[in-house]
């Protein structure tokens, strides 16, 4: 671990780390350009494979203009689909949540298909010369589970998911996440580009001012970073003495979890799984949040709670402390990057010069032009 | 009537009778040019005579950007106008309907006009050089009047009125709909673009699952369409037996309109009239809808509910069973064209293939698609 | 005086003085051209001296999609910067006004910057390599003052300030505003493009119909105008005898303000200082309007009441005859501004002759159509 969390931070001369352009920010078709590059092309983390333990349930996910069904099918396997119909384009699910009784009905001419997405039945049609029902299953969206986690990608040709995550799950298999279980979850509105709320995410250096608490569990300048990778960027906090994990008081009457290592119990990690998960892995539990873009200057943010079955099957277990920390702290993150959004957008902005403690923030806005920029050739 | 109500449905071949791609349900600039070429062009059902019984009497309509006043004038006509003052541009009724004593005059500079659009006086613009009032009458909207309703033609160049009606009126002289009075009036707003709602509403495949109310007063294979018109598209279905109309329990204590021969009393005729106009006669009234297009995603509906004058003036008449019967069938209409919305205007749309019970809809697209294209050349 | 308010009307031709096309009202791309060349481009007043009498005193004023604070530095100087912070673009002041404590700090990352703009502190920059914080002072808006009206210039290059005053210092001299002193404020929220609130202003014809207060204190054809300048458009009007003031009920218990001859004790100046600012000059009060432009559709107006200080601290001062009045007027002129914004939206909108009266509204198109053609050449 020693040469990833080095604290060498690169030398970054002022003329050459300068944030990005308004447009990036603002225009619309950038913004398009953008999810075309990224988001309908790399794999996104779409929740947790136990918040659909059974065939037939399902979760709704929307990404830009985007509507994705994630369900578990009759063989317990995890799939996704467009959420819309192959007659005449209803949306078949209507709720976030739920559970199918063993097919996807839609609400308006009954075309029916298998949870596996094949087209079971389509009324009327067998009038219809040359028509087949294998030509309209739903439209698939690639699926992959790690520890956990599942994610989707709405590319035709998805890369290897393995690629993707790029070594970070032997990296983080001590922590277990399969096994954690979802307790409490908050849903967010920013008036603000998802890549702002991935650099206020990805640096410490706002710690001091925006949030003392935080700065009073871990110093800011404990925060060390690994060299960006081409699909996350991350890096880990030391706790300071005497402080346990991130809650309101720092104390936390919850185990470490089972697989960590004494050093693991004194950190917090904290990882960007481009483009839309950020995943905090405390000692005694995991908090994750999934980025859903919805405009350009509008980002919804799920954040979710996990903890291990062990300590939640507890007399007395108790998640507050974990969740009000963050919750405050969530506040004061959205708040500044609401204020970011909003003066980026103005009249009055230039490009300014990034620290060499932003070295992630830069790697992000070259990670985006790079992919905007390769999608144009 | 047998050779136009045939129940020969024409052969569709899957490969050939998709609906429209995604643009024509999303684009501004799609919706632009179909009212360019289609509600600024046709006759729109605008309302009812009756409504405006005496001089002054007027309402207001707005399609897409414009907003016309429909008004009677002192000689009883029915005129039409741009609802704008010729001098700075004011719109000169604000309010949707009411009664114009004399004149319309501008609340700005009190420019006055006639009931018949003339400009009978400009304050101060006598001293300027060259101006005459007659160069400056309000900007005129052609109007008709069929059985009681009214219709206006914002084209500069309207297609002659019986053209546009195609033998409707001989057809439905039976009805007398001149006759009816309106008794009961639901506006709805829709998250959704006008097409839907005329697909919605040109087939019934969709009726067993939606309208359950509908399927047990009227099987849905009953629906039997004329081969489509260039204006209008329609057909009629069969009330089943003991059923004497659409309401809520499927009897009425109203008798039928006095026109009706005994086939006539066992059918409900759904038509529409091209663009805006959805006529449905039952066997004891007359329901109108009229569409009002706001924007591609958004749609204004007038429902309307007419009954003869010899059943409203019987004591204890009550409509409350049609329009309990139509306001619930309505919402379920209206969510399904709503969903439909959504999920077309998802990434995940792809056009789909039509069944052969669905040909007046494939009939509207390709009425849009040659009206939209006959446009550009 | 009596060559510049000659009440010689120039004699216009019906042909040559229409209103604008629809286009200038409603078009984003025309509302950007016009910020350019424009408002972002001429002084705007923004406020008076007297809102911040001390050090670090500020207030926000926002102009499309500009942010601007006004303060007062340490020396005393009023100072005017783009509301951005230079490192990553945080919107640094979130409230309208306020007081800052000897510095403007970032909420962000902190960065620091005395009341002269210039960058202090910029935590961990030290470490970038050629970084200099010279180079990042807050970006600087030109400020002046005249007679306690600041007006700020966000042109990098801003024409004269005398050269936009044209000789008004010296005209209203008399008035002595700098001694007036903001007893009441009004915020508005017009549906209504910029041009049409000043064009409302620049003309008494609608005050007969709009306004029977106001013509009963002031006959319309009172009104006399200056041939129109390059920077601002201007008149007064006479009060009818026995009328001292614009007040509820045409008295007034206050002095007249002490500078005022005999003459100007009987008159209302109404002063359009292009593009933002009307004054509105009463014998015992002064009347501010600033226009803040939001979109092409959209104006918030500031409308404030200033006094003179031997008045305020009279026991018994009131300013509630003045300002109810003009909250009556400024209501009637807001709706009708709403409605001309409406009316020339609609398809039936065609530009339209201007009176002879209407002379400064011709102006004030020619003025935009300059500056406009100007710009883009």
């Amino acid at each position: 671990m020693s040469t990833l969390y080095s604290n060498m931070r690169p030398a970054i001369a002022a003329s050459e780390a300068m944030t990005l352009p308004q447009r990036h920010y603002t225009d619309p078709d950038c913004f398009q350009r953008e999810m075309e590059a990224i988001h309908f092309d790399m794999w996104l983390c779409a929740g947790r494979a136990n918040q659909i333990p059974n065939p037939g349930d399902y979760f709704v996910r929307r990404v830009a203009n985007a509507s994705i069904i994630i369900v578990r099918d009759e063989l317990r396997d995890i799939r996704a689909f467009h959420n819309v119909c192959r007659h005449r384009g209803t949306l078949l699910c209507n709720q976030d949540e739920g559970t199918l009784v063993g097919r996807i009905q839609c609400p308006y001419h009954a075309w029916t298909y298998k949870l596996d997405g094949a087209l079971e039945n389509a009324p009327h049609m067998n009038k219809v010369e040359g028509f087949r029902e294998e030509d309209y299953p739903l439209n698939a969206v690639a699926t992959n589970v790690w520890d956990g986690h599942i994610f989707i990608n709405l590319s035709a040709h998805p890369v290897p998911f393995a690629e993707h995550l790029a070594g970070l799950d032997v990296k983080f298999r001590p922590w277990r996440m399969e096994e954690l279980e979802l307790v409490e979850r908050r849903v967010y509105q920013l008036k603000a580009n998802w890549k702002l709320i991935i650099q206020n995410y990805s640096e410490c250096l706002h710690c001091p001012i925006a949030h003392p608490l935080l700065q009073k569990h871990s110093h800011y300048m404990s925060g060390d970073n690994e060299p960006p990778h081409a699909t996350y960027l991350g890096g880990r906090m030391d706790l300071r003495d005497g402080v346990k994990s991130l809650t309101i008081d720092g104390t936390s009457l919850r185990s470490c979890l089972p697989g960590l290592n004494t050093a693991d119990q004194r950190h917090v990690y904290y990882y960007c799984i481009l483009p839309n998960f950020l995943l905090n892995l405390h000692p005694d539990y995991m908090l994750t949040f999934t980025l859903w873009t919805r405009a350009v200057d509008h980002t919804e943010i799920l954040c979710e709670w996990h903890f291990h079955p062990d300590e939640i099957s507890k007399p007395g277990f108790n998640a507050k402390d974990a969740v009000d920390f963050w919750e405050l702290t969530n506040q004061q993150d959205w708040e500044l990057s609401n204020r970011a959004q909003a003066g980026i957008s103005s009249k009055g902005y230039r490009p300014g010069p990034y620290s060499n403690r932003e070295e992630l923030l830069l790697a992000l806005d070259r990670f985006v032009l790079e992919r905007v920029q390769g999608q144009r050739d």
